[in-house]
């Protein structure tokens, strides 16, 4: 409170440049917007650190690199520069990088011109309650596909989890679990997904079309420094209703307790102690790796 | 030649205003960008006359509904404008809705302002070989998901489509087949699919996850007009390579013959007749829909 100034706007950088908030950004014939030809990236930063940035940036260019789309330079330095911008105070980023305007059509520019945005935000307030409380979780009518060309990468095409997340408010609940086409657990809208159940911690491998989440890989290693045990195995539904712990991760809720199945309680309904266990780690990874001292 | 300019640059309206065609249009945080939150139609038009319009904005209208995205009004007065101010020459018209700009995160607004973009250029011009001589296709690695939440939608999320499409280029061919979970035949990757054999014209249903086309059901008019029997029927790939002839349909290229499959002829590997009537109709069937006179 000594002539701090609270971030209220969002910070909005695209192609290396600042740029005000309000009004138009991108051009109608960029590839991003009219065919979802592009990738991102949603971050944390505290104290102008972006938490595991080098993770998030490898993670961008191997999609890059899958789609044909050139690598952006200087990136790193364009978030930094938006962080910097936005003040100390906790923020959510968000990365996005398109191949580009493009003539129509489904042809890509032999020499494209890719769009980097990126947004910077107060992090979010997601209720407490969500940590205390645990989130209620259906199982969508939407399934994942295994097969699809962009499986694992974060993709523009949000289009299906949009839809499962109305899917879930609907239904009065928090969040929706999707199945792949074998029916086996995916992942959440947009969280990995993990349950505990006879001492082992349990997520879905990638081939049941979850991403490589960055939280994900955080907490299968601090689950592995707390000595419980972690594996990647296919689950379906009913052996995840046997669950007596399940939580979702993601880079803005971090480690998010799940309390109900499709309206019926996960384990006793209250979060457990495995859970709990790593939110705390969770954040105290982030603190660490976020200090600025 | 009478003082008539031809039509360079595309004509870009955005939220019913016409806007210079360069430079920035949308915002960098319109869900359509940043998560393909939206739909679009890619139409025709021929002396100011937009082919099959009413069945473009039907079809565009039943997936606002499904995805919960308010319809926008004066939609048909902005596409009469943007193809007004382009000229009577042939031209593409491509309309975009989005959900309009959000705050970040999946949860939709509560009350969204949808962006609505017209953009309309000069119909491309395809090589005239591909009507003469077909397309090269081949089957795509990658499959289809008939039980995505949004199967059936013409939605942003094309990304599938484009990876497809350089996997085509890349190994030589001109476009490909993607098929569904189930291994049938789906459609191309911005068309669909027809094959003929035994005296049956053969589509897949939309239960194989193809896009319920605009062309797709005037050729199937125009076949059964002209005598030909006509089923949509699912088939694989072992079936299609057995066909006599094979043609994509899409709103730009019309009916598009397919030579080839994974490098092995279709029928003698010529046009084959029933192809060749019906490209005749189908440009009758533009010719007269779209007359002035």
């Amino acid at each position: 409170v000594t002539g701090h100034k609270a971030q209220t706007e969002p910070i909005v950088f695209v192609n290396g440049r600042q740029v005000p908030p309000d009004g138009a950004h991108v051009s109608a014939r960029d590839r991003g917007l009219t065919l979802a030809d592009g990738l991102f990236e949603t971050m944390r930063a505290r104290g102008g650190v972006v938490f595991r940035l080098d993770r998030h940036l490898s993670r961008l260019f191997d999609g890059l690199r899958v789609m044909g789309i050139p690598e952006p330079s200087a990136l790193k330095q364009t978030v930094a520069q938006a962080v910097s911008a936005a003040g100390a105070a906790d923020q959510s980023i968000r990365l996005t990088v398109t191949r580009g305007p493009g003539p129509g059509g489904l042809t890509p520019p032999l020499n494209p011109t890719p769009t980097v945005i990126v947004v910077v935000n107060p992090m979010p307030s997601f209720p407490g309650t969500i940590y205390t409380s645990g989130l209620r979780a259906i199982i969508s009518s939407g399934r994942r596909n295994t097969r699809s060309l962009s499986v694992g990468l974060k993709t523009l095409a949000y289009t299906d989890a949009v839809l499962a997340w109305v899917e879930a408010q609907r239904s009065g609940a928090d969040d929706a679990i999707l199945l792949d086409e074998d029916g086996h657990c995916s992942e959440a809208t947009a969280s990995n997904l993990f349950m505990y159940r006879d001492n082992v911690l349990l997520t879905p491998p990638l081939t049941c079309a979850a991403l490589p989440g960055i939280t994900r890989a955080s907490v299968l290693e601090l689950a592995a420094v707390a000595g419980v045990r972690t594996a990647e195995r296919a689950f379906d539904p009913s052996e995840l209703s046997l669950a007596q712990e399940a939580f979702l991760t993601s880079s803005l809720r971090g480690v998010a307790p799940v309390s109900s199945l499709d309206g019926r309680p996960i384990g006793n309904g209250n979060v457990g102690p495995v859970t709990t266990r790593l939110i705390a780690a969770y954040k105290a990874l982030v603190d660490l790796e976020c200090s600025t001292t």
